[in-house]
């Protein structure tokens, strides 16, 4: 992974210049180059790391100094997330921050003694996973500590156990999807989570943040495929969830979901996996309206007979996904809907779903329009890398709600976006899509485009202080999919009241006593005394 | 609710004399009637509420001293639940516990009130609902307090708000399921939880213990039908959930869901509705034997298309049960199978899932083995207490497991239960039945049958105390959907490990410092320090 960019930046082609200028009079804006600073002129703190606690952290790793790196390069690809902010701060070469060293355990017992060390000595440890955070989630934040890690999960990278029967496979946390997948497959199985950091997150990563995939109307958002998990704290190894189902008081495993490393690092996740599909099939709908549309998959995700994937994007969207791809856009919205299974099944509930989608509106449109979805659906980082040299932010924002509040709250949150960045720099605009579908509501998944201006960092943090206001007031969670990190935290408090912000200093106190890990992240700091 | 047994006593009819003639046979054993005492040859502690806390308890509930009740009647009635041991204790009169007052707030500010009061008073609180907790949820203990109230939930029995558009409503914790679904069907919806309790139940206690119904393969188990919760605690008021789903970092619903009144009290739930469905269809099928049977379960509760209910009685439960019918009881297991909904769908999801059945071995019935199942189903309770007049102990213990554990679970807990139970008292008939179904492993249901002997409780606590070793041996949870209270906590700390108790103590300690909420239930006490 690239310390500047997404993946491969080779992957990111240049902008062509016609799509350039029509980009810029569309945004009304001047358009100003944002190449990235060679690497070796990127200034980086000074490594703080105490020479004691260096020492232990290399008996905690089995006595391998080269698993406690603190070389320039190994500090830089720990630095940062892959926010548009993060990306800025990296090709601008300021303000770059990284962790003191990168400490590699190999097993459960290697990050237990990793965070007994920290704890010990009093150093703050960022958990690392395939550093996809777009919410600062792996910032290298020292909080009140004289040094920081980063705890990189790669070399746990084993499918532990495969339980064809009960159909669960136990996964360690470092595994990235595309190796999961291989090993998965080898049985003949697949876990079916797709989301757009496929080829790089992983699966301690996928737990921690609460992660949810394209194909989640089939398979299920990251959490709900979650039967066990196994998280090493500084307190020792705290083990969640013993049976499909049980009423054995409150569930821990939805405390270690979503805990973002602030309570202990997640090391293994027993998963549901299934068989692989020997069929698949994407189909193509318009909808008059984005209400209409939006009608449409709500009847879908109320029905028996759902699909594996099902999305819908708004006016504007539709209208520039057809502008990016040189196709004609028809006028309205243009839904997908993917179905994964075998051949009967997937022919079987595709028929259900087109008699629920015409019933609801909808224009059927066949496979042609989506035909090269499957291929190019983890594109879309690369695709900003590019327009972010070419000089235009193109950053993504996320919430979910009820379907009564979806569309109101779809309109604020539009609104609330294209006024804080109209201005002197250009106009926004900004895209939509639903790509998350429940009985009771449903996500909503924007692209902001715009000019970077004179200082891009500051434009983008306006529009993103706008955009979670308008989601706090209009009954919108702060986060489906993408979590919380630093850059969520302003919200944190209105999202789940003062009581469940002590609730969570609580069992960050119990478990992780010095406060070492992920500092800053997440957990509303307590109120201050006068 | 009777003090001593089950709903209305009259409708638990006596015992055919020539049945029971039959079940000492099978049992090898003596029946000696277990009549109750009379009502007022019950003996009941003094009651014990400081003044000055009563005083404080009227100003809660707004001044009403009608709702803060210690007459006799009150407390009998509020000084257990209906478990076994429970019922025995009262029947014979002696060793009765009982609350020094029973506390009737009428709204969430009310309780919040009660709880400030108590803590204040160190008064213990027990909240109750139905009062149907099999595992000593309600037991009035008084901890280390000088007195213990009951926080009875009867008079917040509303519905808040119906949101049609998103299919949730807003349930008063103190509504009973018959008066809950009469409110929803009046609107056209439904909930679909249909445990055994149904008829006393609360919507409160449900989410409390994490219950779970006959129709759990359609609807889904209590807890994954709460959108969000709000709660009542020492601290003041805890809500949670937002959003049809998040990522906003741990999920705190998961900690008051099951939480059973020792964080707080559940005051108002927001559930996901359906609409009633406009027709049902019941089958039954034969297997050649549970273990064939239990596979077609598994196969059925990985298809697409599943049933509302699917039950497998096993042998012994398939023979007992056509016995008490007076029919033939056909040779292997029965299952049922039964669908909700709008008629083209019941009859498409019959089909399929008639195919999954007949291709995992299973011979179609129809309808007429279970012609009456629905009429009767919230009938058990009253046939246990039909027994035990008659001296035969006929209760029930549940767990659940991965279906790679499931069947061996299932012969060590039968085989542990009778070699329990065997000796000069009789033997014991261990029937089971798998009723909740997930793609990755089922509950096992047991009923014992035994003769009561001299000392039924003791009789009964080792029986339950050799299932719930095998279970906790074998994989099992402790608890499916009957939850923890006394009966299960010598097995949480194997449940959870040490630290998940840590953490259960830790978010106890914050929302109740003063410790009063429901004590003695749940959670393990801390280790004693040497």
């Amino acid at each position: 992974m690239s310390w500047y960019a997404w993946g491969d930046p080779d992957r990111a082609a240049p902008l062509d210049p016609n799509v350039r200028a029509l980009i810029a009079q569309t945004l009304g804006a001047e358009l100003r180059d944002l190449p990235p600073v060679p690497e070796d002129a990127v200034r980086l703190p000074d490594p703080a790391l105490p020479a004691a606690a260096r020492a232990d952290l290399v008996d905690a790793v089995g006595g391998d100094s080269g698993r406690v790196r603190d070389d320039r390069a190994a500090r830089l690809r720990h630095g940062a997330g892959k926010s548009t902010p993060d990306l800025l701060r990296m090709r601008a070469g300021r303000d770059v921050r990284a962790p003191d060293a990168v400490v590699l355990p190999a097993a459960h017992e290697e990050v237990e003694a990793v965070l007994a060390a920290c704890s010990r000595h009093r150093v703050a440890v960022v958990p690392f996973g395939g550093g996809t955070s777009v919410v600062g989630g792996v910032d290298p934040l020292r909080g009140p500590f004289a040094a920081v890690v980063a705890l990189d999960l790669r070399e746990m990278d084993r499918l532990v156990r495969l339980d064809a029967e009960s159909g669960t496979a136990v996964l360690q946390a470092g595994l990235r999807t595309p190796e999961a997948e291989e090993l998965l497959a080898a049985h003949g199985y697949t876990l079916g989570h797709l989301p757009q950091s496929y080829e790089y997150a992983t699966i301690g990563g996928y737990a921690a943040t609460r992660s949810s995939g394209q194909a989640s109307s089939g398979y299920g958002r990251f959490d709900s495929m979650v039967l066990a998990l196994k998280a090493a704290t500084p307190r020792g190894t705290l083990e969640a969830g013993r049976a499909p189902a049980s009423a054995a008081g409150p569930d821990l495993r939805q405390l270690l979901l979503g805990s973002e490393g602030v309570f202990g690092v997640i090391t293994e996740v027993t998963v549901r996996v299934r068989p692989l599909p020997s069929a698949h099939r994407d189909e193509a709908w318009a909808f008059p309206s984005f209400t209409e549309g939006a009608a449409a998959l709500r009847a879908l995700a109320r029905s028996p007979l759902r699909p594996t994937t099902a999305r819908l994007s708004d006016e504007t969207e539709t209208f520039v996904n057809a502008a990016l791809s040189g196709k004609e856009a028809a006028p309205g919205c243009l839904a997908v809907v993917g179905f994964d299974g075998e051949e009967d099944d997937v022919e079987a509930r595709r028929a259900a779903c087109a008699r629920v989608l015409s019933g609801a509106g909808g224009t059927p449109l066949g496979s042609e329009p989506v035909a090269d979805w499957r291929g190019s659906r983890f594109h879309a980082p690369y695709l900003r890398d590019t327009l972010l040299s070419a000089g235009v932010l193109a950053e993504t924002l996320e919430t979910a709600a009820t379907w009564a509040d979806l569309l109101p709250l779809y309109r604020a949150v539009s609104g609330a976006v294209s006024q804080a960045l109209k201005g002197p720099e250009g106009d926004a605009v900004v895209l939509c899509h639903i790509s998350h579908t429940y009985p009771e509501g449903a996500s909503l998944y924007f692209t902001v485009v715009t000019a970077a201006g004179e200082d891009p960092s500051a434009r983008w943090e306006r529009a993103k202080r706008a955009a979670g206001n308008a989601i706090a007031e209009g009954g919108g969670t702060i986060s489906h999919h993408h979590a919380v990190g630093t850059d969520h935290l302003p919200w944190m408090e209105a999202e789940i009241g003062p009581l469940g912000a002590e609730v969570l200093r609580a069992v960050k106190e119990r478990l992780d006593p010095e406060g070492v890990l992920n500092p800053g992240k997440l957990i509303p700091p307590p109120p201050q005394r006068a």
